[in-house]
Order: C-alpha cells, then structure tokens, then sequence
C-alpha cells in the first residue's frame, strides 16, 4: 500500500491503491485549497513532490495538481503555505468512518433453508395395482420426505400435472412453501432443484435496491439499483401519501414502483441467464408507507391521527397478482412493520444485525429520508420514528443533493483564509451539497470557529465569502466560475438551522426512547448505523455536530444496507423470516411527540453539539473548553 | 284421502287428492287398456263410476275416460271386460315402490355449523392510545372469537379493509372459512350476519341440480335444474372424455357446465332477492369425470389403463377463478373422488345416507349413465363401478328417451290381447320410453310370458303387435297414429338384450363387491337405492327383471339425489364435509373386472331374472316356478 508522509504537518498515512493526494489528505484531516471538488480545473491544489514516484499533472509554475497526483510507494509531500493546514486541525484525532459491522462480525447466522424449497421427488409411474390419482400420489411422497401430514395446493396447479409428471416418467421437482401447513407451488419435470432463485429488494423512499439470490447455493448472484421512481411524485413520504389521495394517485404509485422492480428484476435475471419464470420467492423490505403503495393500499389513515397501518405484518401475496414479473407460483412477502413511520425496513435490518438476540444495549439508527432508531437487546426493544426531515439528504437545504456526481461529499475551511477544500463524487465540477458534505461542511465551521454554538456566522469575520445573501447570512463555499452550474454554491443560515432542528431531533429521540424504558445514552454499549447514509458518515464530524453521541468510538458500526441484508436473510432462511416476525412483535413503538420530555430534549439538543456540552466531552475539549 | 274400489278384482287402495283412475289403477297392478298415454285422446280407457263422486270426461257410448277421472271421497269403478284384469296379475302381491329413506330415518343429522361462517364483530376504534393497524385489530378479535392462534388472509382484502371497517363506525362482519388454520375471506361494514349463502349443486352426466342455501337458518331458499349442456358433446362420460381431446374441446366442455352452473345460480339469487356476490361457497359434488371437467383438468387418463384421476381430493377453489359469479371470497369446493368412476356423487350419497357412521350392512346402488356401488357400514365400505351402460336411462335402447314429457313411465301389458296400458310423464301423447317405463315393460313382457327367460318373445303367438321388423322380433308399443312420433313405437329383442346385459352388469357387480369383503348378497340388511332413478323405479319389477337382489322389501329405500342432499350437508356442517373427506378414504375401490369370479358371475346374470331362479325365490314364486 503506498504512503504518504505530509509536510510540514509531519504525518504519515497508507492510501489505498489509485488514491489521490487530496483525498488523503482529506481523510489525514489535512488542508489543502480546492474549489473544483477534484475536477483538476481550478489549479489551487498546488502541492511539492519532496520524494518518492508520483503521477499526476504538474503546474507551469511548478508542483503537482493534488486532486491528480497518485503516488507510487511511499512519497513525501509538502503543502505549501497557501495551502498548509491550520494548527487547530491537528487537534483533532485522525478521523474514521465507523468499523463495519459485517467485517468484523458478519451478518447473523444464516443456515441456508429457504421458506421456499425444492425437492426432487423419483415417483412410482402408477400400474393397474396402484392407480392412486396424480395428486394424491405426489402429495404422498411429498408428506413423507417433509415430515408432514397435512398439504396445500393450488388447485391451478392441477391443470398441468398430469403433463408434468408424466414428461420425465414421473421424476419430478416440486415448489414448498415452508409454514405450518406447507403449501405446495409448483411442480417442474425432471431435477429442476438447482435452479431455484429469489428476487430480494430493499425499497426505500429514494432509492430501491435489488439482488438476485440463487437459493440452492445462497450465493448473490448480482445486485442493482435505481432511483424509487415515485420521486416524481414527492420527495418523501408524506407528499407522496397527499399524492396517493388524490385521483388515479395510489394506483399510479403503485404501478411505478412496480414497473421499477419489474425493471430491476428483469435486468438482473436477463444478465444471469435467469428466467423470471423460475423466480420462487420476492421477499422485500420497506418502510410501512413503501409497503402500502407496493401493494396498493389506502396510505391515508398513515397520516392522520391516529396514525393507523392498513398492516404491519402483510399475508403472503402472489407475485402475479400485484404485477411483478413470475410464476403463478411466485410468493412476495414483506417484511413486517412496527408503526405507521417503523416500517419493514428496520425491523429487517435488525434483524440483520442480529441485536435482538444479543446481550449488549444497542442502539440501532437509520438516518435516511426518515430517521428510525430502535434501542434494546435481547430482552426488549424499544423503536421510534424521528421527525428529523430530509435534510441530512439534502432536502431543504438550499443548495442540497443527492449524494450523486458532481455532489461535494467532503469540505474543509481554512479557518485563517476560509478558503475550502472540497471533493466531489466523481471528481466532477461541484453541482452541490449532500448529506456527507453538509455534515462536514458544518462541522468544520463550527469546529473552525466560523460559526457560534447557535449556528450564526461570526459577523465579525470580513471576506467575501462571508455574506449577507437574499436569504440572510451565508458562506460561499464555491464561486460561480467553479462551479458546474455557473451559480455560487452557498449554506445559509437557514439551512444550518435546518440541520440543527434534523440533529436536534435524531438526539433528543435517543434521549426520549431511552428514557421511556428507564435507561439514558452513557449506558449504550452499540451503536448500529444503517443504510448507505450511515457508511459515508464520518464519525468524528457526527458527534461535534451533536447528531451522534459522543461514546467511545469503538462502540459505533456501520451496517450499511441493512434492510436488503435482512431481506436476503429472509429469502435464505425460514428461521430469519421467523425471527422478523418475532422481532416485529418485541418491538414496543414509542410515539416520541407523545412523551412529556421531549419537547425539553428537543429545544436543549438545537445548539452545537448541545446545550449541554458535558453530554459531548470530546467536542468539549476540541472547542477548548474542558 | 280418496279411495278406490276397482271392481271386478275388488282391489281398493287409497290415491293422492287429484290422482287419476288409470294412474291409481297401474299402481294397483291392475291393467286398464291405453294408447295415448294418458293424453285423452285414444279414448280405449273406458271405466265405469259405480258409486261415489268423481269428476271426468264421459265417454258417448257411456262410462268415463280412466285418464281423465278424479275422484272425490271413496269411489267404486268397474273395469270393463274388455279391459279387465288379469288373473296372474292378481298373484303379484301389491307393488311398491321403496320406502323413503328420508321420510323414515331423515337426512344424517346436521348440525348447522358451516365450514363458511360469518361473525359480527364491534371492534373498538383506533385511538392515540391505541392505533394498532386495521389488519391486527380484525384479527386479534377474529382470533377471540374463533379461539384460535393462527388466521390466513386473503391479501386483496387489505385494499379495501380500511374504507369497510369506517364505513360504519369498526362495525364488520367477517367471513370465515374454517379449518386448521381458518382463512379471512372477506369483511362486510355492519352486521350482515344474516346475509349468508350458499350455492349447492349435483353435476350429474346428463342432469344438473342446483338449490340456494340460507346458511343462517339452514333452509333451502330454492331449488332448480336443467339438462348438462355437455350432452350436446357426448352422452356419456366416455364420449365426453373423447371430445375433450380433440383441439378445444376440454376448455368447450367445461365453460359449458360454468356457463350451466352460472345460469342456475342467477336464476336461484334473482328469484330470491340474493346478490350473487353474497355467496360464499358453491358445493359441488359430481363424479370423477364432471369434476375433471368443472375445473378444466385432463380427464384423458381417466379412460387410458391404469384409470388415474389428476385428483380425487380437490383443494379449495376461488369460485371467480373457474368463472363462477360470486365475489372474490367465494370458495368452491368438490366433493372428494374415490377413483376414476367412482366420484364426489358416490362419496356425498354414502355421507348424505349416513351409513358410513351405522352399523346395518347396506347395499348403496346409483343406477345412473354409469351404475355405481357401495356396501359396507361405518366398518368398512368398499365401492366399484359397474358397466351398466346407458340403457336404465333409454340410452342404447330403439325408442329409449330421457325421462321427460312424453316420455312413456309405466307399461302394462295385456297377456291375453297383448294390448297394452301406458302412461306418459305430462299424460302427453307418447314419443319414446323412459328407465321406468322400460323396466315396467320387460317386467311385465317377462311376467306374463311373452318373453322367455332369456328375453326371447315367444314365436307361437299370433299377433299383429309381436312382429320381425327391421331390427328383429318387436313388440308395437304404441301404434303411430296413437304416438307423437307418427311413428310406431317399439321394443326390439335387441333393446331387450341390452337390458338384460346392463342389469346383468349390476347385479353381478353387487356379487363380485361383496365378495371381494367376503360377504354375500343375501346378507344384506339395507339396499338404498340414490338417484331420481331409484326414486321412480318400481321396486317389485326391477327385482322380477333381476337388476335388484331379491331381499325382503322393507330393506330397499330410496333415497333421491343423495349427491345433491350430501353436497348441501357440505354447506351446511364442516362436520359433515370433514366427513366426505373420511368417507373417501375408507373407501376401497375394487374393480370389478379384474376379479376372476367376475365373467362367471356376468354370465350368469345375463337371464331372466338370474341363470340361477333359486337367488329369486319371489320371483320363482311368481312363475309358478316354486
């Protein structure tokens, strides 16, 4: 792995292979100056190759490009002084994302046991001895190596087996659907038990994820996504229930997301050589209002009080009937929801994480377009739903994006010459913010002193990129000419209290459930953060901003998607779809509006970290003040 | 009740109110000359009113019209020389017709509790305190109520779930199907408990039956029938299963009997106020072939060896699925087959009859287009299929037809002038002969000496009735100018042969069944005979031709359309259709013509009434044999 020694800071980092110099000098927590987030337009990343083999572009007047030059072994680099980091960075630890949950401990135990099994059955061709009638002669054999008494068939599967049985003279494989009375699917000629493949998606309100899993071996065989096509009708969840109430609206939510997985599905089974036809089981995750649109039910009684689920825990439903491509025998089924705003998206995900079944006090945060959390271990588990709003995705945040190209995913200001150093996704010329850049961009104001405890720029601060804007104070994070849509790129006032409201509510939910069953935030042994969010988060900047507690830093995970995990788990394993089930039903919903402290909670949490910096010691030593 | 002494014979019996004299005077046994059937018209029924009130048409030359007279109170009429009675005639003890074995014993008991049931729930709304989702609420009162831990839900309820427990205030009625795991089918606003039918139906090869069943009350609203249109495309199952084969033909056949079932249920709801979508269950029972056909499955190994049904035990069907009207919680379900031609009939007859729960050894006869047979009690039961051909329904016979107006019921003839008595269905001018009135005819034919016991007619009597024609000796039934026909109508040897050869099938299948259990006819301690055949057949005839055993005649009963009566205690009693289920597997199947005692037996059955008389001892008796 190469090195990289930094002057004159003196500090040394291994990058991965391929990585450039401003990127690692953003992950050392290093300055250097960068508008074009990566582009190599602006020129202003200027650094010295002191020693050692680097590529990159070099500069007329001498040095490299930084967001070009890719080191060779170990190379020595000087930032020079326009561009050199500030003391106070030093300070701060080496920053680091959270460990991942699943390299360090993998997903739950899954033995590979499919509620949807195959088994090839060598029957006895019938005689004039035993002229016992098709089904009965298949139910027979099927009871027997089931251990079974009791069968369910669909009937339409009589129309085709007489033909199917007798097409390979009677050896013959036939579709279980595993429960208490198993429920016999489909009947295929000949060994068909090796092709036997399940369609998994997580769908979440902006994004839908899918893979296809081939259950004879429980490998992967491929994984895709998109964006959730109902964004055209609302960013969130609330505006696309107002869509749904209105005309044709439900069905048209319906049909896209089902056209979506559609879609997904036949991409993947098309470049695994997969037909859909031989898809057995659907097992999808979403939050409660993405499980109502995708089977089509009234979302309305979600949003009014008392906010009622038409279902939390959903029958088993033929893939057919709402749309998606299959089988007559293809099985969809959903993962159980809590509450109208804790949906099966958590609950799979806790299961994924395997909490429930575990001693230590965990608590478990998914910081999407809603924010969940569920605290408990193995005795108990307590969940809520977080009105935090969409602004750690960028939403009401006025220059905000979706973490995509050209979005700027890590900011640091100088805090002598509030020059910033950006990167975008992609290396592309910055579009906007999201979520990853804005809590960096804000956690490095404040910890820079750029803006107070309350979230107001210092007003004593004179440079250009400190203004008074249409929409009151903002800082100009990159000028229009370096910019890819030509306007300045500025965070306002207005979207810094956005964030802290969003914070301030993710925190005093932590506070409020923990409280509800007796216990407070010191006492977490885990912390659990899920979905894509939670992988990009750093860590560091999270807890200066007061949106994750300050606890040793050993006790935070990132599980990533955990939704998709608990949903594959559920297609791999009858045992996890029962754990779903069993882990829906533990879990106690606290309506956090509801509790008489929260509104105190909430109004400490909306400073920087926290009214209450004692909750936050190490912010309280980097701010200098311990 | 009226009374009539005939004079000369001195015979008085009582007659229904509004019975004619030539009716009363065939179930008299005693003859009464008649051309026309009972039309009116051919005026050779010239009786005489001796005493007593009796309305009628007087003839010009004096006395009445016999099929024209009624009487009032007790009445005596004299038969005139000219159709006077005859004398051996009067050796024939009085017949009759078998005892009802519902009149007498009553359906099996049933105890109104159908495996489809509605209950009234007043759930209480959802509140801030408690907004459990609609689903959980309905089944965590539904669970109460049933005392059960499991429910299954139709998923497509959960559409409209929400608007129906609103509509009025979380009143609802759901409806249940019970079993193990009992099924949520459907959920009504309000209290519909009241509301609750059921579509019962026999399919019979030739004749569908249907009645609207109350399940609330457990009465019969209405009940109706109508010919299987499928005969348009075969008489007989056998010529079905062919047409089947051919292109389209399997689909034709059974949207034809959808399309019968749909008209018949129509007519039931729209005379009785009943929206079809109110039907919850359509209980069906028909044999092997009908059931194949009713759900579209390929009946073409029914005819092929070794005989395999797709299935005998038939999964619950969606009605709407198979076409039927109804809603989309309609259940359809079949009575449970034994083998290929011994089907759902057979299994709702034995459990209509209950002899399967008794200890009697019974004789359970459907003498249809095919003759089915049981013999057991609640010990064992052990059923075959006879080949008895269509000719007991006129099928294979030179002037057979169905039993229908104008069809000839009953036959007397005249051993001295040959001249015959008949009556038709509807007292119509005749057009052919039906069942009945073919047994009624070779009885007589063979009682009187005008057939010998092989079905020959004697050669030695003059007479311009018995004559060589086209197809054989015949006996002129009815001269053209007498038939609505304008043709003579005639029974030929060869019709005779066919009969002989149809009950020799029967009866030596009653002998090689009861063999097969090591048991013998004469141990017999009940013979119920099921169908709307056995209703009309007249017990003593079919004993002196030697299709029923000759058993003291209290042991005979008929039963009627036991698969209709067994299909409606299916409606109306889980008990009773868990019986069905218990029936058919205790029933063993033997076929017949695989028993090496079976040619012996046949052959033997193929005289008048049996090769061996002494199994006839009444019938000896009767030919002065004895």
């Amino acid at each position: 792995m190469p090195r990289i020694t930094f002057l004159p800071a003196n500090v040394t980092v291994e990058v991965p292979e391929g990585e450039t110099v401003i990127r690692a000098a953003m992950k050392a927590g290093l300055h250097i100056n960068a508008s074009c987030g990566g582009a190599g337009v602006c020129g202003k990343c200027r650094v010295f190759l002191e020693e050692g083999e680097a590529e990159g572009e070099a500069l007329p007047e001498g040095g490299y490009k930084a967001c070009t030059l890719i080191p060779k072994g170990h190379v020595v680099i000087r930032i020079p002084v326009e561009s050199e980091v500030d003391r106070r960075a030093l300070l701060r630890p080496i920053k680091k994302v959270a460990t991942s949950w699943l390299e360090t401990r993998g997903p739950a135990q899954v033995v590979l046991s499919p509620p949807a099994k195959k088994i090839f059955l060598s029957l006895e061709p019938p005689s004039l001895q035993d002229n016992t009638p098709d089904l009965m002669r298949l139910e027979t054999a099927l009871k027997a190596s089931l251990k079974k008494e009791k069968l369910e068939v669909d009937w339409r599967l009589l129309r085709r087996l007489p033909y199917v049985l007798r097409e390979k003279g009677f050896q013959v494989t036939a579709t279980i659907w595993e429960k208490e009375i198993p429920r016999l699917l489909n009947v295929e000629a000949g060994d068909t038990s090796r092709r036997h493949f399940a369609l998994v998606v997580d769908v979440g309100t902006t994004t839908v994820c899918a893979e296809l899993v081939d259950l004879a071996s429980g490998e992967t065989l491929g994984e895709t996504s998109d964006y959730n096509p109902q964004i055209s009708y609302g960013e969130d969840v609330i505006s696309r229930i107002e869509f749904a109430r209105k005309g044709d609206g439900l069905h048209l939510l319906h049909a896209r997301i089902i056209e979506c997985i559609s879609r997904l599905t036949k991409e993947l089974c098309d470049k695994q050589g997969v037909d859909p036809q031989e898809i057995v089981h659907y097992s999808i995750a979403g939050n409660t209002v993405m499980s109502h649109f995708l089977l089509e039910l009234e979302p309305r009684f979600l949003r009014e009080s008392p906010y009622v689920p038409v279902a939390s825990r959903f029958p088993e439903v033929p893939a057919q009937e709402v749309g998606l491509p299959g089988g007559e025998q293809t099985v969809l089924t959903l993962a159980p929801c809590v509450a109208s705003y804790v949906g099966g998206d958590i609950v799979a995900g806790v299961v994924a994480a395997g909490l429930a079944s575990e001693e230590p006090l965990t608590l478990f945060i998914d910081i999407g377009t809603n924010g969940e959390i569920v605290v408990g271990n193995k005795d108990f588990l307590a969940c809520a739903a977080c009105s935090a709003g969409p602004a750690f995705e960028g939403g009401g945040i006025k220059h905000g994006m979706r973490a995509t190209t050209g979005a700027i995913e890590a900011v640091r200001v100088d805090p002598n010459t509030l020059e910033p150093m950006i990167l975008t996704i992609g290396n592309k010329k910055p579009k906007g913010i999201c979520g990853s850049g804005i809590i960096s961009l804000l956690a490095n104001l404040f910890i820079e002193g750029i803006i107070d405890q309350s979230g107001k720029y210092r007003r004593d601060l004179d440079h250009p990129r400190l203004r008074e804007g249409r929409d009151g104070w903002e800082y100009v994070l990159v000028w229009s000419k370096d910019s890819a849509t030509g306007e300045d790129i500025v965070f306002t006032e207005a979207d810094i209290d956005n964030l802290i409201r969003a914070k301030g509510a993710m925190f005093s939910g932590y506070q409020t459930l923990l409280e509800s069953v007796g216990l407070e935030v010191s006492m977490l042994e885990r912390v659990i953060l899920a979905g894509n969010f939670g992988s990009f988060l750093d860590l560091e900047q999270a807890i200066i901003i007061g949106l994750l507690p300050d606890l040793p830093r050993e006790r935070f995970f990132f599980i990533g998607n955990s939704s998709l995990l608990g949903a594959r788990m559920a297609a791999l394993s009858l045992k996890a779809r029962e754990e779903m089930e069993r882990v829906a039903g533990m879990m106690t919903h606290f309506e956090l509006s509801a509790h008489p402290g929260y509104m105190d909670y909430y109004v400490s949490a909306l400073f920087l970290p926290h009214t209450n910096i004692d909750l936050f010691p190490t912010v309280k030593t980097l701010l200098g003040k311990a």
